[in-house]
C-alpha cells in the first residue's frame, strides 16, 4: 500500500517507520520536508520505502492517509490537504485532548473523529491508532499475545484498509462499529494515558479476551 | 463484610449471590421484599448469608452499599436511602444509558457517578462493576487469567473496600483514578455493550496487559 502519514511525531513516526519496514511505501507529510529524516521521530535514518514530503505531496494518490498531528493542528492540516483527501481513506489517529486530560468534545458530544469527518466531508474517515501509546504501536505483542486495537468508521471499504494496517503491526484488530463509536475510543485513550501517567507506566495495553 | 445490594437484576443479583457464596453477609434491597428469592435474578434459591429486605434496611449499617438499579431509578433510590448512605461507601455499578447506547451525560460532561455523588453528597462514591456484563461478573476468568475491573473514586478508604470486593470475585482490580474517571469507565461500558450486541456476543472481556 501507499500510505501517507500526516505528522511525524511519536505516533506518526512510529507507525510510518513500521509500515515502511513491512514493505509499504510511506510518505511522511510534514511542514518542513527539507529537514528530511530529522523531521520524523523514532530514529536517525529512515527505513527504505519512506520519504519526507509536504502533506499534499504525501496524500496525493495515497491508498490511505493517516492523520497523526496534535489535535490543535487538525483543522489547518485538513484545510491544507484539501482535494488531496477527497474520496480518500482518512485514518484519524488523533485525540482531542485538552488540559488535565479533559476531552474536547463537540456541542452534541461529538468525537474528534466526527469533527474530522465534518471538516473533510468527502473523505472516508476511520478512527484507529488512538487508544494506546506509541511504544505499543512499535511492539503490540505482550507475552506472546497481541494486544487490541479498535477501529470505527462508516465506510466498509475504508475500514478494511484500516484493519489491514492494524493487523500488519501485530495488533488484534477489533471493529468497534460506526464512526460515532470514536466517542468511546477517545475516552479509552484518556483511560490509557491516565493509567500510564498515574503510576502504571507506558508498558500497559488493553486486550480483548474471548471465551 | 456486610454488603447491601440495591437492585437485584442481572448485575445486582449476580454480584450479591457471589459475595454471599464467598462468605459475606449480603442484603438485597428491593422494592417488594415479600417476593423473597424471586426478587433476585440468577437462581431460584438464595445462597446462605443472603437476605431480601427494603433498600433502607439493606443499607443501614452496611460496610458497602452497591447501587445496581437501572439508571432511571437512581434518583429515587438515593432519595429513599437518605441518611442510610451518609458516610457510607457507595459503589455505583450503574450506567447512564439512553436509547441507542447514547450516554446521558451531565451539562458539563459529568458521568453518572459524579451525579450519584451530587445526589448523595455525604456518601463516599466509587465507580465499579459497570464495564462488563453480568456473565463476566459470574466468572471473570478467561483461559486461566483474570479479566480487568476498573474502579474510580475520590476516597482512598472507600476505594480499598471496593477493590477488595472486585478482587474477591476474581477480577484483576485496577485503580483508574479519581471519580471523574468514571466518564471513561461509562464509555468503556458502552464499548463493551456495543461489541457484545454488535456481533461478538457476551463472552468477551477486557484485560489490562503489563509487559
Amino acid at each position: 500500500m501507499r500510505i501517507a502519514v500526516i505528522g511525524a511525531g511519536d505516533v506518526g513516526g512510529t507507525l510510518g517507520r513500521r509500515w515502511a519496514q513491512l514493505g509499504h511505501e510511506v510518505r511522511f507529510g510534514v511542514r518542513d520536508p527539507s529537514r528530511g529524516a530529522a523531521a520524523v521521530k523514532g530514529g536517525d535514518a529512515l527505513p527504505g520505502g519512506a520519504t519526507v514530503v509536504t502533506p499534499v505531496e504525501a496524500a496525493d494518490g495515497a491508498d490511505v492517509v493517516v492523520l497523526a498531528t496534535p489535535w490543535g493542528a487538525v483543522p489547518d492540516a485538513i484545510r491544507e490537504l484539501g482535494a488531496a483527501v477527497e474520496g480518500a481513506v482518512l485514518v484519524d489517529a488523533t485525540n482531542p485532548l485538552g488540559p488535565n486530560l479533559a476531552l474536547d468534545v463537540g456541542p452534541g458530544g461529538e468525537s474528534g473523529a466526527e469533527r474530522v469527518q465534518a471538516l473533510a466531508p468527502r473523505a472516508r474517515v476511520v478512527k484507529a491508532f488512538n487508544t494506546t501509546g506509541f511504544n505499543n504501536m512499535a511492539d503490540p505483542v505482550y507475552g506472546g499475545e497481541p494486544t487490541v486495537m479498535f477501529y470505527a468508521g462508516d465506510d466498509a471499504e475504508a475500514k478494511s484498509a484500516a484493519r489491514a494496517l492494524v493487523a500488519a503491526l501485530g495488533f488484534d484488530p477489533v471493529d468497534a462499529g460506526p464512526l460515532s463509536r470514536a466517542r468511546e475510543l477517545e475516552h479509552l485513550a484518556v483511560l490509557w494515558i491516565s493509567l500510564a501517567v498515574g503510576g502504571l507506566g507506558r508498558d500497559i495495553a488493553f486486550k480483548l479476551a474471548r471465551r
